[in-house]
């Protein structure tokens, strides 16, 4: 059921690769949409993120590649297919959480051919280990969007899991590390969201 | 509550944007998910055309920028949100279609500063227009997500809608006009579902 001149092997690899992750738009986060109306999944999350990249590009420091983000961002919650959705602010949860992720990481982008998994991988690592302004920008893009949907719905997962102020503030420094501009931004967020009694 | 150095208005624009687009979340397209369970949405559909760009770039014709093809990927359903998700084989509601797009893409898009604005409704009409290889690549992967997704739950909204397969042989030719391989396996992909009885 294949084109001709197409390396069959190779384009079940790259379906099965897509369809697989397809049961990423399953996986729910624990903030809720803008709206409020329900919890945001990883699929339209990693969409979203990919966007808000785009349009704060002018703030990551100069030289950024924005593709190599938004490549970054579009692949980098797939491990939580297998791993689960990991809540930032859940000590012990996270404590297992590299391993976890680890193990999704060998199953999942194995799935794709040889070297694209090898490609998708070494993205990944990066984004995980932040040793490029790629990575800590993309980071500080994935932090930040939760932090922008809590401030516009009264507190959204702040108030619900009873977050203080100073854990927020040290998650504020990761933001800071992938954008100056950006991490001044989410710092006054903080600031007023604690004013506002969003944070404990 | 403003970074120093950052144009507040300009943010603040951005701000508006990233927030308002949040609402794609909430668009239901007609088709489902892989494993059948609800529709899916248009944010996390973008998503995965985004990811499947990237997967099966190498289809694309030779000198394709695929990093376009994921911006127009991106962005290219975002008039959803005023103009609703138009079902491909519903002949009556494309008519408006393209008006309704239109009048969305003005006013979502504006929300966005002046040169942000431009760029992304430049690269929105690229893909409407076909006019490049990117925007062909990109409404070819765009036709083949759903068409995978019913082949894998026995028919899905072909079966639904009783859907034929000379309408799907329709829809197969954007595919070809952006992909050679990629037409010629959605072809095959039609020929199959057809003696499956997932087609009229």
């Amino acid at each position: 059921m294949f084109a001709s001149g197409v390396d069959h092997e190779r384009l079940t690899s790259q379906l099965r690769f897509i369809l697989e992750t397809d049961k990423l738009k399953r996986i729910l986060r624990r903030n809720m949409l803008v709206d409020g109306s329900r919890r945001e999944n990883d699929a339209e999350h990693s969409w979203h993120l990919a966007l808000t990249a785009r349009v704060f590009a002018e703030y990551a420091p100069e030289g950024t590649d924005i593709d190599r983000v938004v490549e970054m961002l579009v692949l980098h919650d797939i491990v939580e297919i297998d791993a689960g959705d990991t809540f930032v602010y859940d000590a012990q949860d996270s404590v297992s959480q590299p391993e976890r992720e680890r193990s999704a990481a060998d199953r999942i982008y194995s799935l794709l051919p040889e070297d694209q998994a090898a490609h998708a991988r070494a993205l990944w690592d990066e984004f995980e280990e932040r040793t490029t302004p790629e990575a800590r920008f993309a980071k500080a893009i994935d932090r930040l969007a939760p932090m922008l949907a809590n401030w516009h719905t009264e507190g959204g997962t702040w108030v619900r899991y009873g977050i203080t102020a100073a854990q927020v503030r040290e998650k504020v420094k990761t933001i800071a590390e992938g954008s100056e501009a950006l991490g001044a931004y989410a710092l006054a967020l903080t600031e007023d969201a604690a004013r506002r009694g969003y944070l404990r």
